[in-house]
């Protein structure tokens, strides 16, 4: 049997209803950027559908068009891969909110400017809502497994809670049910910088083509530091000078860790819009699984969100993770066991703290493939 | 005996010479505004010096002369309290390079200007070069101990390593003998954010009344995260929403912990100098004892930083300070068990993070008082 053709499709769906969201709005003529890789079967029955992180998007193994380089899960996604597509048609959609081709803060409202602040403020159940529009439309009734990292795995989580028929199973990686205080706090500050840069303008920027890029610079640095490791840092860095032997008694980034943040925050200037950037954060600030099933203020039993679920879980937590700790997902995998669906739980230990769930972590593809292929 | 007068005396010392600085250049006119509390015995053998931490200044008991709250350590300072004045004549200064009386870059430099950011970049050592300097003019030869938390910590451990006998005690409290690259990364995003905001104006701002605030807050926001701990976080605001029952589907602050950030940037701005941040920063993520004492780039044993010394040493952290950690005071207790000195050293549980060493923490109180007593 020849392997399947892994050259990945780009696509938009321009849904033709209107897109309820949680916040009340219907939002109109909602775009949604997409990607798959593989061959959906006869059956429709092998598809697996990628939720990608904040600052990803849907171009999971293609170039990424606005820096050429591989798509961010190139390395797993493939013929003969951790997930193999030879077997699966993986599909991987740009977020509701987010800047490369799906609806989002830059996209044109109905009277065709940009929606800018206009733009309504979404959840991550509203970026799952349109990515199951997108399942309608492809004419896939069920996927074999949902997966995601990060806020992929929030998306994850919040659609085996809410469309327990559309899954057989659910990958939940790095990620958590709901964000701590400390998760909403380093955003906020993230988006007090963009939003203290003269250039945002309240987000009406679009025409003058130059955006908050100070501010979002800012934004992605402090965001940076929370998705390394205290010990990966030292161990990358240390105190090493940059291209110095001595220090400079001056401001320019003496340190490697310095240089090295500051290209973090300028490179994402360039792939990146500061709205979307606000949105998106919001939305996982917002996310409270046990609280969105509910349909409550604050209350709700997590185990709750998965009554109506019968999808095998895998949970992942990495040891150096300090975003979500593997108290995150020890939390999830306990309302799993209290709604008796079939759950596995690892922390595997890897030294790049959050980044891990996109790193070379060896044994985070063993876990996928076995979760996969059972 | 009658208890001494607790009225602290606020006052500047101008000196007389020229400070030399680490970076090569030296500092005519150097100001030293400081606080004493207590009396100096007629041996001159009772002196406390106090070290501040990066954001506080000399008035310990005092009232805060810009925002009227109570001095920093006025819990643990004062007749019968656990730094007993009617025993100690405690002493301490505002740092060089701060913004509450000491030489900044906010001071005039020889031409009557602002230095703003031409003020050179200094570090630790200098900063305790003045002090020992405000020593000198006091006619204090030796102290009876050295004491501070956090940035405190580094100067009492680069007074004693580089001044050995001018103490007979260190007590370093929630500190670390280096600046970690996390340390770093996040003193640069606040570098970053202040630097972003174009009322910084390459840090010529004083003629126009209005410095760089919105980059001074986002800073502030940075580093206040790192000061709590997320548990701390989670018991104090968990999710709770601020004066509201729903969520509002925008950006205002719904959570506590964004509302309770914001205001700690902004207030934060009405009392402190941007470029003086810049600078004090700058000194810490510079420090390293190990190369200080070497005079080397980079290398150094951090036991031959205690050579000369016969001080006694007391270190303490907290479990939940994630800034400088309980390993970092190990490291220095180690290389004091190396160099032979006496330490003990204690890691006290308190939930509130790096910034325990500030707020009521009973046992600190024990440690301190039995270390000061001996």
């Amino acid at each position: 049997m020849a392997a399947a053709d892994p050259t990945p499709v780009n696509d938009t769906l321009v849904l033709s209803a209107p897109l309820p969201l949680d916040g009340g709005q219907s939002l109109p003529g909602v775009a949604v950027a997409y990607e798959t890789i593989g061959t959906l079967n006869a059956e429709r029955s092998n598809a697996v559908l990628l939720f990608h992180a904040l600052t990803m998007d849907q171009h999971v193994v293609s170039l990424h068009p606005k820096t050429g380089k591989p798509g961010w899960w190139s390395k797993s996604v493939g013929p003969a891969k951790v997930i193999d597509t030879d077997r699966f048609f993986v599909i991987c959609a740009n977020v509701l909110g987010g800047c490369m081709g799906s609806t989002g803060p830059a996209s044109p409202a109905p009277d065709g400017q940009p929606w800018a602040m206009r733009f309504p403020v979404i959840t991550i159940r509203d970026m799952v809502r349109a990515q199951v529009a997108l399942l309608d439309a492809l004419g896939i009734e069920q996927v074999h497994a949902v997966i995601g990292g990060s806020m992929g795995g929030m998306q994850a989580l919040s659609f085996a809670a809410n469309w327990p028929e559309r899954t057989r199973a659910a990958l939940v990686i790095a990620s958590t049910a709901r964000h701590s205080a400390q998760n909403i706090a380093f955003h906020e500050v993230g988006r007090q910088a963009i939003m203290a840069d003269p250039k945002w303008n309240g987000g009406d920027y679009y025409r003058t083509g130059k955006g908050p890029e100070n501010g979002l610079a800012v934004a992605r640095m402090a965001a940076h530091i929370t998705y390394l490791s205290e010990e990966g840092m030292h161990e990358k860095f240390g105190r090493k000078l940059q291209d110095r032997t001595e220090k400079t008694f001056g401001f320019d980034a003496d340190f490697q860790v310095e240089s090295y943040l500051r290209h973090q925050g300028l490179s994402f200037t360039d792939r990146f819009d500061a709205n979307s950037y606000l949105y998106i954060t919001r939305a996982m600030d917002y996310f409270d699984l046990a609280e969105e099933v509910s349909g409550g203020d604050g209350g709700g039993r997590l185990a709750d969100a998965f009554r109506a679920s019968t999808a095998r879980f895998c949970l992942v937590s990495f040891d150096t993770d300090w975003l979500y700790p593997t108290a995150e997902s020890r939390t999830i995998a306990h309302a799993l066991n209290a709604s008796g669906a079939p759950v596995s739980f690892v922390e595997l230990s890897a030294p790049f703290g959050h980044d891990s769930f996109l790193l070379d972590v060896p044994a985070l593809d063993r876990v996928i493939a076995g979760f996969l292929n059972q």
